[in-house]
């Protein structure tokens, strides 16, 4: 994705060969400036050398890699080779994201001995907001009567409340919770699943628990995925489930595709009496003959709902603070 | 705008010519259901005649009205020559909006003897939550990105957030109260601009009171209107307010285009520094040749915000409540 000419090496401390390297390989255009200003941590413990687009390829990667001992990877998806290629001085690597293991797999790591640091909350906020703009496009309509404001001069259309609505959680972790205090305000009733219920939390933001997974989507009108995808939470949103929203009922999916089981979402969608808020798909990109692009009841956004200054910022002073703290022999946001 | 062969006539006690007539010479299409269901409260005190479409030809709707004692004509606009038409038997009329002098020249009525009836508060949830949409989509773009997801698969885009933006709102009332309980909800700090100011209400939402309509544009990063329409507000906000908006913020105006001097909302935008949402408009439709379009730095909707399902119910509710206190010698919403 390195766009023709516009690639520039940022470096600090260049002339201190005595002092370990740290790599920033690719670097989002907004964070761009962000590092920047955040290389002074690095003075007196090593020198840096940071590249400033997204590039792809991985023998470029690896050779943007070579000889670090710190690299502050943000977004590459680390295949076994790269590991390997990297791996005879690399012993830290820090991402943009929590889920590591979307990343890099960290039994190799672990094998190799590397440090693996991520960034966590970063995007709580702003992946919090995208759900309810998610459950606003599918209301209110703003973007589409928008779109057709322009041939269609005035088009004729009614839209919808989202008060009184309940919203039905997935999830109540730091997304989940902030969710639940935007929807409190906009006079939802929250009802919440949660592997692990936090009364007290659910009492703060005048929550409910409910039942059980089915209890939520048989009871919501509104349903908001906020789960980590892990072993345990992959496909556990199956047919089952998803056949009973009732018609009208609204799916959000701002965490991950995979929550879902394969096929589940076309086959409930096909249906046409649920409408759906997409932002997480499996692969991504989307390809461009999916399924899901063929329904007119989704609206979809392409994962961008973590992509804010906030959140990049987040990002940024996280990863920063993990190399440091990792060349200093401390530790901060230490996955493996 | 009647559709050719879809228009139905709806009577109660047709047969009961002692009675006096209510006429319902148009109806939204979400509001017939809706009225049909509620004619049972003209039992013994009128005939109903009810047509389902939204006719416009005047003289079509001077025979609908003739006759009848009582118009419950939700959105028609009278012109001088339909009043006089009607003023033979007319001796009230409802109308499905708060500000009856959009559709009707109160003091022809007054003249007349013909009592005016309105409905209130039936939409302050609806536009509130409206406002809040329109932010979402200058901020998230939900709606711009989903379109983009087709044509362009995957469109590689930042977003932003709405919380921490000072949101100021020009206006307290049943709207702007709603807005300031949903922003808090969102984490927006909320200052108010009000001509009679209620600490009290104030507290209760933890919003502040700001000093001036100039010191809510130079300090939010939000701006939205929740102003009645009248000789006081018309033309209120001109260039010297919209040039104290600072580069980046956002004016949302759900209210009524006339709040902002001609030409004004066009010149800012012109700057290309600031964004607007605007479901408002003058006149409405906007015409296809109106510069408004020509902006990518605004998003409009066209005049939908209040077009609820909650809304059109409490208009129907309301309406024919204050036809059947007219009836009963009672009176209920009476404007003038």
């Amino acid at each position: 994705m390195a766009m023709l000419g516009v690639m520039t090496v940022i470096t600090r401390n260049a002339e201190r060969s005595d002092l370990p390297l740290v790599s920033i390989p690719i670097c989002f255009p907004a964070m761009v400036p962000m590092f920047a200003s955040r290389l002074d941590a690095f003075d007196s413990l090593a020198r840096v050398i940071m590249h400033d687009d997204l590039e792809t390829d991985e023998n470029v990667l690896a050779s943007r890699m070579a000889g670090a001992s710190v690299v502050i990877s943000t977004g590459i998806h680390f295949s076994h080779d790269l590991m390997d290629r990297v791996s005879s001085t690399v012993r830290c690597i820090t991402f943009g994201g929590t889920g590591v293991a979307s990343f890099v797999d960290l039994a190799q790591t672990r094998r190799l001995g590397i440090s693996v640091c991520n960034a966590v909350h970063y995007g709580d906020n702003a992946v919090a907001e995208h759900a309810i703009a998610l459950m606003f496009e599918l209301t209110h309509r703003v973007g589409a009567l928008n779109a057709r404001m322009r041939p269609d001069h005035w088009p004729i259309s009614d839209i919808d409340e989202l008060t009184h609505r309940t919203l039905g959680l997935i999830g109540f972790g730091g997304i989940g919770r902030r969710v639940a205090q935007m929807a409190r305000g906009l006079g939802m009733p929250v009802i919440v699943w949660s592997r692990h219920p936090d009364e007290t939390a659910l009492a703060e933001l005048g929550a409910s628990a409910a039942s059980s997974i089915d209890d939520v989507f048989a009871r919501a009108d509104v349903v908001s995925l906020h789960l980590a995808l892990n072993e345990a939470t992959e496909g556990m949103i199956g047919d089952d489930q998803l056949n009973l929203l009732r018609p009208g009922a609204m799916l959000i999916n701002t965490a991950r595709a995979e929550l879902i089981a394969p096929g589940a979402l076309e086959r409930r969608l096909s249906k046409g009496d649920i409408t759906a808020g997409v932002d997480v798909f499996a692969p991504e990109p989307l390809p461009p003959d999916a399924p899901l692009r063929s329904f007119d009841n989704v609206v979809m956004t392409p994962h961008v709902a973590w992509k804010t200054p906030e959140a990049f910022a987040g990002i940024v002073e996280q990863n920063v603070r993990a190399a440091v703290a990792f060349l200093r022999g401390e530790s901060y946001n230490v996955v493996v």
